[in-house]
């Protein structure tokens, strides 16, 4: 009864927000950062020539399958390979990576991990697409699917996970491998999923490696103000004079764009295609980068959410710090966030007019479940402080989607308040593998909690590093990592080939 | 794909039979039994005087979990106990019956054994409505929620453990109960739902009594003719001429049944109130009889679904077997059945037209979600024989719902297929207690599936006795059956206290 009242009383106070305010709330305290870049301009196709050999399959899924009502079907695309699988008789292994919110040909291309271990493990590959991205739209095109909190009702990653469960059920009952044991992989939301898929559906599959999956980064189980701080580490631990100049940048962007003539000098120092409209849109800008370049601070150039060099945050500081005496403070943070935005020096300026009422997938994930609260903390943090406010997400999300957010939602349905005492002995075979340099780190599981959930923490990690495949610069540690984790998988599939009584278990995973 | 051509195929061909077809089914071969005699007629308000002391209270839920769809929220019965409880302070447990397909009212009065537990173990006591049963009525009444497909579609197990989820979570922070350990009951379809609950809410309970929970009762996982031949079992155990003469008498009902004066015979020799309109709605009414005497083979007297003598199958066939050399078969199938049908003697004539398209709650279900397929098989039952015929059960359920049944969903849902490879090394603390006469046992564990996930069966015991209270009839094995499941429970709170660090471990839990 209580939750109904607040309900209600948070409508009411919506509504009147909704009505009294017209202005745009800054963007950093509303809604829960996407895991993958806002700002980034990926094409439609982003695809031409696939890094991996696989085919493309379609599958058709109901729309509510926790529901009969009479919804249409849609279907979903997945990516299958079974050129190295050693088939249904001798259990050849399924991996099986949970897609996330994106273009499925693209986590497919930056999951090389996988790819590479399938022959060795005589593995099938498949990699589903996640219900509302990429052409896996229902209601059969993105511009209804995307249309309003009607169509995308569904959206929903207890949705994801069902149509993941049905699709290898079928899968497997279609190739007559039944009984072949069934990997899971995951990175970022994906591997929440993972994580969340072993859990839900252990009958499903046997494992699942959880690549930076912050699944405690909900209510108060983390502190809020661990995300920015890590991000502000980064930095720190790079240069204090760098993470002091970036701290330091906010107030200025803030006095400098009060006036029309002090946002023409930004647009101008920016290098901003159009006129900036409001200090907020570029303290924004400049707020994603930092954090997505805290996500992608690894070892060696890579081109994951954008082209980076190898340690991007050493040389977004070398910029900043390396400025001659005297140089402008705007100056500094634009020559700095240059390496993320234009390491390949391509763009001649900058286009950051992202429609903050585009409604992209993710923006409604964190409108409904995904209420991962943040703060930043004045004391820690690079960046402007900032509290944790719901309501004021609560209202963005009404007034964009006419929808309610339900912070408590995903630890009801998939637990996180004291996951030691809840899985310390229940479940088993997750890896949760996190990197100390991704901001996510510090809403995901960073101790083992029972014999075979396990932590495997690398202090010089990122976001998910250990899912992209092997490269020569790969330092040592990532190299460990990756063997650990084989070691561990191997394990899981040894016990399950030794439960079928298969004694070929070298023949079988080797 | 191919599961949307069959779907479209299995459509198609159900419109065709809809279109040619207008006679009816012989009941038995059409959807799942119900676990609750579908001609027992319980009155609206079967408990005049509640056996035991709660207060009513109602909570707020939504209608659709999974999906975002702006639908109307229902109101939720639930009855609640908390004068034994030792508070949340000493962790007092929260002991919470899964509510199955009937008033919640009634399944109270029924589980003795909770509320005798409680005081002992200074535990709260909740039983939470199962959605569309007693007063927990979407839309507002009972006419409107059973309209139709569209009002039913909510009706489905997953959105019932969500409830349950939401429930204990919100409770628990109104009553600051958070640490408290949670431990789930629940018989029959409640067994499912707790053991379901306990797989997939590892977070909202530290365990789980499943009583006579046919988990297993889906697809091919067991043998489709057990239920029958396990009816038919206690039956000739008791006596073969009884379990030949009930299998000689179908053939006689069916060919007296073929003329209109036979089915007056027929209808006068079974004392029924209104004319009998064929054969096959008498066989019907023995044939539910017959199963429920089996599942209610209690070793006293008891009142679970009707009135009955204890060892009701023995005085059953002694009925039959007792009556003077040279009467009619029918008159003995009359008086054997008259033991279940009116032990009491206060029926002077029996009712036995059941509208077929009556719409029951679990009937829906039986007809979306709990697919559970049965067949009879010659040599080793009593019954006719049949053989499980899936279209014809479709067929049935899309002429009075409009609703295609999901056979493989359940299994998809919550697993079942190889059990014990599933959950050897995943979850914990659940009991699943079976009797071997009840016919249910046929599709429950009975066999260990971990150290922690075990299996309770008695030979002489049926529908989950163990749950009812405290008899001083109680057969020694019952005493040890209920002993034993405590010594269980009393162990899982005692593991989690000590993990809670809490050392007052027998002040709490004695």
């Amino acid at each position: 009864m209580e939750s109904v009242l607040r309900n209600t009383l948070c409508l009411l106070i919506l509504l009147f927000l909704s009505w009294q305010t017209s202005y745009s709330l800054p963007r950093s305290s509303m809604v829960a950062p996407s895991f993958l870049n806002r700002f980034l301009r990926v094409p439609s196709k982003t695809i031409s020539a696939p890094k991996y050999k696989y085919q493309i399959r379609y599958f058709q899924q109901r729309l509510d399958h926790f529901s009969f009502a009479d919804l249409p079907s849609f279907s979903q695309r997945y990516l299958i390979n079974t050129d190295h699988w050693s088939g249904p008789s001798r259990l050849g292994p399924i991996f099986f990576y949970c897609g996330n919110e994106g273009d499925i040909e693209w986590f497919a291309a930056n999951t090389g991990f996988v790819w590479e271990l399938a022959p060795r493990f005589g593995a099938m590959v498949i990699f589903p697409e996640h219900r509302y991205y990429g052409e896996s739209m229902p209601f059969g095109s993105r511009e209804v699917a995307y249309k309003n909190a009607t169509t995308l009702a569904y959206l929903t990653s207890e949705q994801a996970l069902a149509d993941f469960a049905v699709l290898i059920t079928e899968l497997k009952q279609n190739t007559s491998a039944q009984s072949c044991p069934v990997i899971l992989f995951g990175g970022s939301y994906g591997g929440m999923l993972a994580a969340w898929m072993r859990l839900k559906y252990p009958h499903i599959s046997i494992g699942a490696l959880a690549a930076s999956a912050p699944i405690l980064q909900f209510e108060n189980i983390v502190p809020l103000d661990t995300f920015y701080n890590i991000v502000s580490n980064d930095f720190r631990r790079e240069s204090v004079s760098c993470f002091n100049t970036i701290r330091e940048s906010w107030d200025v962007i803030n006095s400098v764009g009060m006036t029309k003539s002090g946002l023409s000098l930004l647009t101008k120092t920016f290098h901003l295609c159009g006129e900036l409209k409001s200090a907020e849109d570029l303290s924004d800008w400049l707020d994603s980068a930092y954090s997505y370049l805290a996500m992608a601070d690894y070892p060696y150039p890579a081109d994951f959410v954008m082209p980076l060099p190898g340690n991007p945050i050493k040389e977004v500081c070398k910029k900043i710090d390396s400025s001659p005496n005297g140089t402008d403070i705007l100056q500094r943070i634009f020559e700095g966030v240059s390496v993320y935005y234009n390491h390949t020096g391509k763009y001649k300026c900058f286009n950051i007019d992202d429609d903050p009422h585009g409604m992209s997938g993710w923006d409604w994930q964190a409108c409904t479940e995904m209420i991962m609260p943040m703060s930043s903390n004045r004391n820690t943090s690079m960046f402007p402080a900032f509290e944790y406010d719901y309501v004021s997400d609560a209202e963005y999300c009404y007034r964009n989607y006419h929808v309610i957010p339900r912070p408590t939602w995903i630890t009801t349905e998939f637990g996180g308040h004291d996951i030691k005492t809840a899985l310390g002995t229940f479940g088993s075979n997750i890896i949760f593998s996190n990197g100390l340099l991704d901001p996510w780190s510090g809403g995901g599981v960073l101790e083992n909690i029972s014999e075979t959930i396990v932590a495997l923490v690398t202090e010089k990690g990122a976001h998910h590093l250990d899912l992209r495949a092997a490269m020569a610069e790969d330092p040592d540690w990532l190299v460990e990592q990756r063997a650990s984790e084989v070691k561990l998988i191997e394990g899981w599939l040894g016990s399950y080939l030794k439960s079928k009584e298969i004694v070929h278990l070298e023949s079988a995973v080797q």
